[in-house]
């Protein structure tokens, strides 16, 4: 199976190597909030039409596009593993999103190899009810793009290709220095290029259409629709337009372009000024029946509409938005935000709408009673619509003694169906954990889950650490790590503190360039003996690299890795190792990996 | 002065005791940027029209209500300190904000007393052109509460009084428990009753009115005009509404309320939907010309609208908003982001529009030739424009030999202006990071201000700290702490990891109830032996308490603390210090007030 093959080699004696797919939840580990037991359950209560590229059968429904593997990903520090973007695109599944964009194939053989697996595994997994998830991967206006695109996304039951190219004049004239004619051969010329493929879903994006002259926008939409691009999505790249503004732009396509009735119209919003979710309403109000959105709203610099805020927009005021509704199942909702903030490393502000800590939290009033009995009074969405109920005491029931059918019941009740050597692994953690603490409560138990189920291929495991530091002198750390063929190796270091101190002696055994980007940590809500999680971003030297797919710029992967501990200096190097890990992984994928079977795929390697 | 007197009495031997007014700037210490040198410059290139509470003489201008020291601050977590208040209603000053609602009086002797140093100090200088921001304390609809507003900013030169009921039928039927009848009543009678105290300049906000009847609600803002209210403010109180729709709402009542020519109409957007910005937009266009913001959005649930966000729309796309323009100099928007993230807490998403980390990050590229060549491919807003200046390679210039002046000369280059005891203290913890660090680069140097300028009054003072940790064996910590007579106490306590044996040892010492709610840690963004910076937040007994303005529930009020160093266990004790510091003052000063009766007021001060 691909995804098995990305992370290198043959198994190691210590290697978790886990399936991802065992794993349904995986929540963020300082957010003091249940997931409730019910998302186990499978929902199947939207009414979804069935599927058809050009057109959907019911007027009032509006396919959700998710980028989050794609634009998402591309932000700085968001670099996914493989692994990741699976289990990523699994929960997005989950959801009920109508198309998975899950990434640029053309940006390095890594990326394509990452979206083949999706439309591998997720992509042909229908539902009882026919649903499954298009899987869409972007390319530029080129061949060898289309080519890398269609390679990584055919083996999906829905393909679709994604290609795009600028018609605002700033971006034809600076970026591409091309002529309105050339761009619009070009453009018609790639989307037939990518039905003669064979790929019956084709989308075309005039970038930067908001700034677009808008005859010209009619004249190069007809164009490929007569070539056979099958979805039109207007984006509006930098993020620049009002919602009056935007609805304006999509109804006015609606009305001016020839065929437009015979494609579906979609919506890219930037949220450079903070109106992302805004115009992506007003564009499906205005007529757009696919709107581009990613959890969270992840992306480039302020990210792109988010979910579910556009996702519960709709559907809170339904009657406003003349009846218009989604096909996803909003108790997916916080699971999907905390696994896209753990993997991307893009966390969520308190007061982020929807899925922000704070955003259910009233107060740490004294009491509660006026608004828990009439919550409507402030309060318009049920935290139990999008998968939220909130933690009480109960949570605490595990301790020192209890063994490993107690905690593999609570890993069900949390939402964790764990067997077997993941099992194990999670169990020894945790018995480490109740020897030095009185009850592990939930949120002990998901830090575990989230740093042992998910970890890199292990490449060096921490063996031993012991640190000596304060205000009275050097901080001094001695670290034993152990090799993926059993060796043991020792160093210690000074340094300026404990973790540094830490890291130099990692570094002098591990000994590869790496520079520390990010360093943050977090403690499980309710106390500081709890299990603090750390997380650090490394950048590697300057062979690991991708191509954007905007400015086609070479861009430097960076990797993030989480550590989780009762001891901080602990919970660190694990972060780093983890970091290092991946980093080390993906060396070995990079160097080892021959072209895919299509020629012009090497050119995008670096040399 | 009142703000010296606001936190405790006699100077103490090792209290740095510092006066707000000398630090200029707070950068977060996290982030790469530094702030440009031009923001020390007065900058006036705003044009305002001259100030009536009643109406504006430029139709186009719209004025900026900053609520983020009210609405902002009774976030969960988000408590300042009067000194913090102080320091952000300077910044919002220097933004140029039409008013600052600076607090709610009514609900703590603290807050009351916030609020009038901020109307002494703030409310009374004018610059050359006449602007001094009007001070404003919000106030449910009774007498002890306008009383408490009034005492409070009637010191300032532009005061006013906000007071507000609930409108829509749910919250006068399970919040207020009267009839229609009996709220327009009460409204009348105490805007009258703020008229008659003196308050000139009085507003009014029908709570919840983007779900209130709408005959009943222009019946309402009638009466209160007749009342004598000069300002209309209109609450989306659930963050409920559409753009369109809240447009609309703001049309209505301009078109069907009789004296509504004679008052100012406002905006007061909350973000549940995340789409607070866009109604704010809206509802100014329709012909708000107030709109109420908050700096990051910051605000209970999801938030505010935020004034970056409204401003810099309002500004970008100025013709497409029929003109609008408004007082606020952009580029102290930084600033004031970086001290509220800061103050309350409350971090900035990296996708954060406007301010987050990522706004302007296009991509950690090789190469971003193109984008700086013709930045406006993908650049709406540049960003000097809000006060960033990309920090480059020339920040590292201090070291071990660099004296007292380098570092002052560094310091007012990066925008502090600090002298005496301030950059003595300053100089001392510099040269101990200079003796373990070659280059001591200007986010150090940031992060070591953040710390040592804005710590609240020191009762304990860090002596000593040793630790042991580690894989092999339990972790030990010893503390040496110096009260403020000056004895020393020395506690030992094995924990479960670093922190928790040295918060055990703290805690063995002071002896105080004390519940750990958040600990965070992040570094400074280069390395990790840089400094880190810690975060903690904690809440005390159940006496510390303040009352909500809209719930009327009693909260319980939590204190944040900030440590740096470059050893982690080292700042994480220098931050639970500085917050168990802030919570017993915060207590000394709570037991020794009275009940808020206005003849009492004088007694709020600490003695």
């Amino acid at each position: 199976m691909a995804s098995s093959s990305l992370l290198s080699s043959k198994p190691l004696p210590f290697s978790s190597s886990p399936n991802p797919s065992s794993v349904a939840l995986l929540p963020n580990p300082w957010l003091s909030f249940r997931l409730s037991r019910s998302l186990l359950a499978r929902c199947s209560l939207v009414s979804r039409p069935s599927y058809a590229p050009h057109r959907i059968d019911d007027p009032s429904y509006v396919r959700i596009f998710d980028t989050t593997l794609r634009d998402g990903e591309q932000s700085p520090g968001a670099t996914m593993t493989s692994k990741e973007k699976l289990a990523v695109a699994r929960q997005l599944a989950r959801l009920g999103v109508d198309i998975i964009e899950a990434g640029f194939p053309a940006s390095s053989p890594d990326d394509l190899d990452a979206v083949r697996s999706i439309a591998i595994e997720v992509g042909n997994c229908p539902d009882e009810d026919g649903y499954v998830p298009v899987i869409c991967g972007l390319s530029r206006c080129n061949k060898s793009d289309i080519d890398a695109a269609w390679e990584a996304v055919r083996h999906a039951m829905r393909p679709r290709v994604h290609t795009f190219i600028a018609t605002s004049e700033i971006h034809m004239k600076y970026k591409l220095r091309k002529s309105r004619e050339e761009v619009v051969r070009i453009a018609s010329e790639m989307v037939a290029y990518a039905r003669s493929l064979g790929c019956e879903d084709v989308e075309f994006s005039p970038e930067d259409a908001g700034r677009s002259d808008r005859e010209f926008l009619y004249h190069i939409l007809e164009e490929v629709i007569k070539a056979g691009a099958t979805t039109l999505n207007i984006p509006d790249t930098v993020g620049y337009t009002l919602p009056s503004e935007f609805g304006r732009l999509i109804a006015d396509i609606k009305a001016n372009t020839r065929g437009i009735e015979n494609v579906v119209i979609s919506t890219h919003c930037q949220n450079d000024l903070g109106l992302a979710t805004a115009n992506t309403l007003a564009g499906a109000y205005a007529g757009a029946r696919q709107v581009e959105v990613t959890v969270n709203g992840i992306g480039e610099r302020a990210g792109n509409a988010s979910l579910e805020e556009v996702v519960m927009a709709i559907k809170c005021r339904k009657e406003l938005m003349g009846g218009l509704h989604t096909g996803i199942n909003t108790k997916h909702i916080v699971t999907a935000s905390k696994m896209v903030a753990e993997y991307s490393g893009l966390h969520v502000q308190p007061h982020k709408a929807i899925v922000g800590l704070n955003a259910f939290a009233h107060e740490s009033g004294i009491h509660q009673d006026g608004m828990l009995k009439h919550k409507s009074t402030y309060e318009i969405i049920s935290p139990e619509d999008i998968g939220l109920t909130r933690s009480n005491e109960s949570g605490i029931v595990l301790g020192k003694l209890s063994g490993r059918h107690a905690l593999r019941s609570r890993l069900l009740e949390l939402g964790y169906d764990i067997i077997g050597k993941e099992l194990d692994d999670v169990f020894k953690r945790f018995k480490e954990v109740a020897e030095k603490k009185k009850h592990v409560s939930d949120d002990d138990i998901e830090a575990l889950i989230s740093v042992e189920i998910f970890q890199p291929h292990v490449i060096w495991l921490l063996g031993d650490l012991q640190v000596t530091c304060g205000t009275l002198g050097l901080s001094t750390a001695t670290v034993k790590l152990i090799a993926s063929d059993g060796e043991e190796k020792i160093a210690c270091s000074i340094g300026t503190g404990p973790v540094d101190a830490a890291y130099k002696a990692v570094d002098s055994i591990i000994q590869v360039s790496v520079t520390l980007l990010e360093y943050s940590m977090n403690s499980v809500t309710e106390s500081i003996d709890a299990i603090a999680s750390t997380r650090v971003v490394i950048c590697g030297d300057t062979s690991l690299t991708s191509t954007h797919a905007l400015t086609r710029e070479t861009v430097h992967r960076t990797f993030s890795g989480t550590g989780a501990g009762m001891d901080i200096v602990v919970s660190s190097v694990r972060a780093y190792l983890s970091a290092l890990n991946k980093m080390l992984a993906f060396r070995v994928a990079f160097a080892s990996k021959a072209a895919p079977k299509i020629s012009q795929i090497q050119s995008f390697q670096t040399t």
